[in-house]
């Protein structure tokens, strides 16, 4: 069998992440405010050859959790942070391989205006573009943007469906040779190779075409990470790579047999889609070191941090149940729906437990020497099926993200797991062609 | 009389602009879907100490001339062009004292969206960006975005004043020392000095928060080009900058005495708003040199470039028009308002007339040596009441513009009309400090 080959990416928010004190583990002179830690961080992840950076997105500041914002905003979680939009030109600017994906909302963009805004970004990157595509679960979002509320879960991701739809129609509205820029001829595009849209859906329509032509890529890569039977769906319909993060080797493979039954089902070849499962391996020069690093970061963890996590992600305000019992069966929260029942696929767990797994982001809980770790992440993707990780690095430890390129990566290169050099310089060639 | 300081800009699009065959003025290592232009100007610009850079920005491909979009895209006429977004976000990040602005539509962008946008971007630059705020005269613009029909020209600005103040608002959420950052006390952000928005509007409403901390500016600076005379009362309220285009000296004397009076009714410093006129002047080292690279720039100028400019910004489709009479009296469009008027102001022209005044922009005709530029950018401003010019360079004129910056600005300088250091690193420090 030939060595299977790990699609790496890194994870984070353009502000401190979701675990508390995270903001604090920066030296001075970065703030997340500034285009510098933005700029270091793609570099590095270049420089390991990583097929791309994911930003994720919110709006708001979190307060499901006993409804305020005391927490987040004294602790530093999830919020405040930057639309990834600038920075996306930033790092396309300062990077010439990387894949940049950003989250974006289907539910507070129009069409359009983000239409647009991804060609545009596909131009400027010279093919390097995706785009992680969510419904948004926060009900709070929809009061900011003026709704009265968040459409029903299953119904979001059918406006989705529509406003891919339509997206598609405006990056198709230019033939890829429209632009012709011949000096001598005097020619600057085709007109007879623009093509009005008129989409007429349920939910948009657009009379019109977009003034950006086709892009290197055509259009972005599509990411997704809905992790629930809808957005699963979903996910089989667009995707082109999703992020999952899950507790066990066991739930990954469940979720990769029924992630890749769909795109079958879908018509599509199983594989054409890239599983990705988020990890953060702790690396030590010796176990025991690695072990004790891992002990340190796991006592930092609060429960209250989880807690947070878990309302905002759910919807559920979880001050109102026992801290040390189960939650009860079947709970179910308008926002994200697979968060719960992962939790809780390994037997009834208590919520206080629940919220320091979560809080401890221990998914997969990796830790050890470059080898070890280099020996769990490919059996994990074989065991797995997953066609790669993305760290969960967070904005803020860049100095975790340095060790783990200089310690690990060179030691995945050395086994053939991840790519020495780049082969070509689109998102999608790092994902379908390596 | 202290000698008047100048405020400059570079004003241009993200894409072929608005004369004919200015896509073919660059060398083939530059293109304008790429960084590298952009990143040029910017080091440029901020070399010459200009106070700015405006991007202007439309949406969907000029088609109101004929009915169709076949001249426009063959001569690479206003479209297509990238988004401003990523571009400031690119240019944040490779310099550090020009002031970034560009053009959003309160049409098109939902307001808790590029409020955002907006303080991120002020804090990636540290506090370098201002916002064109437009509210749209094209009705294709609209069709694109899924409305039926353009909402009329006053109500438009109506809506803009109620974006604005819904914007005030969320960029005034988080009180300025909110943000705390201190590691020892171990507080990230002072959950009592963040506050809720709970605006309801006849347009808009949104409850809720902003996820930015206050911005170095605490809100960009707002600049304005309405010159029509709704617009100048929506500038008079809200603007610290407005461009104008005019076609003499007495237009521009006219303009600024009527928009200083109206900053005197709205209850403000009639000089707390700059007003920048455009130019586009012509440098040569004699006079006949001058003379002469000034008529081979008129001689490319094309009446048709110019009928499709006037139709796309009136909305009214000037082939059904005479091209050797004047336009109706009284001729009205849901576009631009003030365009037409102006070009009519010192008497009757023919259509033909007005589309080449047009299509050179000879908005004034200004050409000759350095010194001779410089005296008359010293006497206009000074007749005119002008606080600075913006340099209708177009992004493709990058050798223009150096020719500009490396023979005139240094005469500018020596006179004391322009800076030679930047005493201030935020654009309302340059606008208002100097």
């Amino acid at each position: 069998m030939p060595t299977k080959k790990l699609h790496m990416a890194w994870f984070g928010i353009a502000g401190p992440g979701g675990s508390a004190g995270d903001w604090k583990r920066t030296v001075d002179g970065y703030d997340w405010r500034h285009p510098e830690i933005y700029q270091d961080i793609a570099r590095v992840c270049e420089r390991a050859k990583f097929d791309l950076m994911l930003f994720a997105d919110q709006y708001g500041i979190p307060q499901v959790y006993g409804g305020n914002w005391d927490h987040p905003l004294k602790a530093g979680l999830w919020s405040p942070s930057h639309d990834p939009l600038p920075i996306l030109g930033a790092l396309s600017a300062c990077t010439s391989k990387i894949g940049l994906v950003a989250t974006f909302s289907t539910t507070f963009f129009p069409p359009y205006l983000l239409a647009r805004l991804l060609a545009s970004l596909d131009h400027f990157s010279r093919g390097r573009i995706g785009w992680n595509v969510v419904t948004s679960t926060k009900k709070s979002a929809a009061l900011s943007f003026g709704m009265d509320d968040l459409v029903e879960h299953d119904e979001r991701y059918n406006i989705a469906d529509e406003y891919l739809a339509l997206c598609n129609a405006l990056w198709s509205s230019w033939e890829p040779d429209a632009l012709v820029m011949d000096r001598d001829a005097d020619i600057f595009a085709d007109p007879s190779k623009v093509h009005t849209v008129d989409f007429q859906g349920k939910y948009f329509k657009s009379l019109g075409v977009l003034n950006v032509p086709s892009s290197p890529q055509g259009r972005p890569v599509i990411v997704q990470a809905g992790g629930s039977p809808r957005g699963q769906r979903f996910a089989a319909e667009h995707a082109e790579m999703v992020i999952i993060n899950k507790t066990s080797v066991e739930g990954l493979r469940d979720y990769t047999r029924s992630m890749r039954g769909l795109l079958a089902q879908a018509g599509r070849d199983p594989m054409s889609c890239k599983i990705l499962c988020g990890v953060r391996p702790v690396f030590g020069e010796t176990e025991s070191i690695a072990k004790e690093k891992w002990e340190a970061l796991a006592a930092e963890a609060t429960v209250e941090t989880g807690l947070v996590s878990l309302s905002e992600q759910t919807g559920i305000d979880m001050s109102a149940y026992e801290l040390d019992s189960p939650l009860p069966a079947g709970l179910k929260g308008p926002g994200m729906q697979s968060k719960l029942p992962e939790h809780s696929r390994h037997g009834p767990v208590t919520l206080r437990q629940i919220a320091l797994s979560e809080a401890r982001h221990d998914n997969f809980p990796i830790y050890g020497t470059a080898d070890h770790i280099a020996d769990v992440l490919e059996q994990t993707a074989i065991d797995g099926d997953a066609d790669g990780f993305y760290l969960r690095a967070g904005l803020h430890n860049v100095a975790y993200l340095i060790e783990f390129v200089d310690k690990v990566v060179p030691v995945l290169q050395r086994r053939g797991l991840l790519r020495k050099e780049y082969s070509g310089t689109t998102l999608r060639h790092h994902l379908f062609e390596y």
